[in-house]
């Protein structure tokens, strides 16, 4: 396994927050950013990226599978998290690629350590299962619960974890605040109110700093 | 969720050992010695026995997901039966029935710590998975890894973890013995080479002394 914190090569960088929060957007600014520079970027997803992580993402995500208790869920994102960072992102890494992934430890902390009150055990595990992997930068995209659940439902149907009740995604919008504020080195708080455009200056001068850093 | 350890109603009993120990006969004798005094028995085999987690198992004895990390595998192992606990085993064994499993924490231990060599992380995740849950009996079909592997590969195509190198199965049966010798007031070592009659009346007289003790 890789060093606990990523290294010299590549950089690995994740987009946090509720859903409508406007990810894949900036996701798609991102690489474009990388790419500018002649860079190879690789796009992931949570729970996802893998054969075996997207087949634990249909149980994940299935309506049917509406008794799924807690420690089940925190179990199987984090077995999705643990292909996912040996098969693709250390490799990805090594070779110096940049890896941008939509959701990552942080969302598991958010949803299930907060969302569902697992505590710390989820850290825990997270921990085992990413072999301590940290990213290098993290934007947590901020949007108020209510406004997010509004651009997510006219997006299209929701899913088994956003028919969640609001108290539910008011309990995870907590838990990120917290990461943010405990974490502040790596968690950059984006304001997902802004017009898209100064959201996209706003990650792209955090991008020249941290490759500057880098040697990028 | 239950006590850590099962309380004063119902029966939790689980039998470990490499494939073709003959565990399936067992569990059928068990099965009529507790039918026999009129009590409510629930069968069930991990990993499965819940909806959730039999799609769980699919994945993992998937031939087609040989890339899987030994960290993935045990963390699916334990969302599987986390799912079952919960649904399944708990509520049954409040309700006084008799569960009997075919494997449980003590097969992780085995074939994850021991035999994918894990370690002491396979038993802190399980502790999360059963919430400390513990059967009051284990049976461990105790037989050499190449006779039981003899006798699974004539029973039929062997799965993806049944195709495990030899020394992969001396690991795990490693770790059986050492869980045995550790936990003998709970693990009964039984002698799978005998005659099945034999193994049926070593098995019973256990049961004997464990309904006497329960005042069942």
């Amino acid at each position: 396994m890789r060093a606990a914190v990523n290294g010299n090569k590549g950089l690995f960088i994740t987009l946090e927050g509720g859903d409508g929060a406007g990810k894949t957007t900036q996701i798609n600014n991102i690489e474009r950013f990388f790419e500018e520079k002649g860079l190879v970027v690789l796009r992931s997803r949570e729970p996802g990226g893998t054969s075996i992580s997207e087949k634990l993402r249909q149980i994940l995500l299935d309506r049917e599978n509406g008794s799924m208790e807690a420690v089940t869920e925190m179990l199987i994102y984090a077995a999705a998290r643990a292909q996912l960072v040996r098969e693709l992102i250390v490799p990805a890494l090594d070779e110096g690629k940049i890896v941008i992934c939509d959701r990552f430890v942080d969302s598991s902390i958010a949803y299930q350590a907060y969302g569902r009150g697992l505590g710390s055990i989820v850290r825990e595990v997270n921990e085992t299962a990413t072999g301590g992997l940290r990213p290098d930068i993290t934007f947590w995209m901020d949007i108020d619960p209510q406004a997010g659940r509004t651009r997510a439902s006219k997006a299209g149907e929701l899913d088994r974890l956003e028919l969640e009740a609001m108290d539910f995604h008011y309990r995870v919008y907590e838990g990120y605040k917290r990461i943010a504020q405990s974490e502040a080195d790596r968690v950059k708080r984006i304001d997902a109110s802004l017009p898209i455009e100064d959201i996209r200056a706003e990650i792209y001068s955090y991008l020249e700093e941290l490759c500057e850093a880098k040697g990028l």
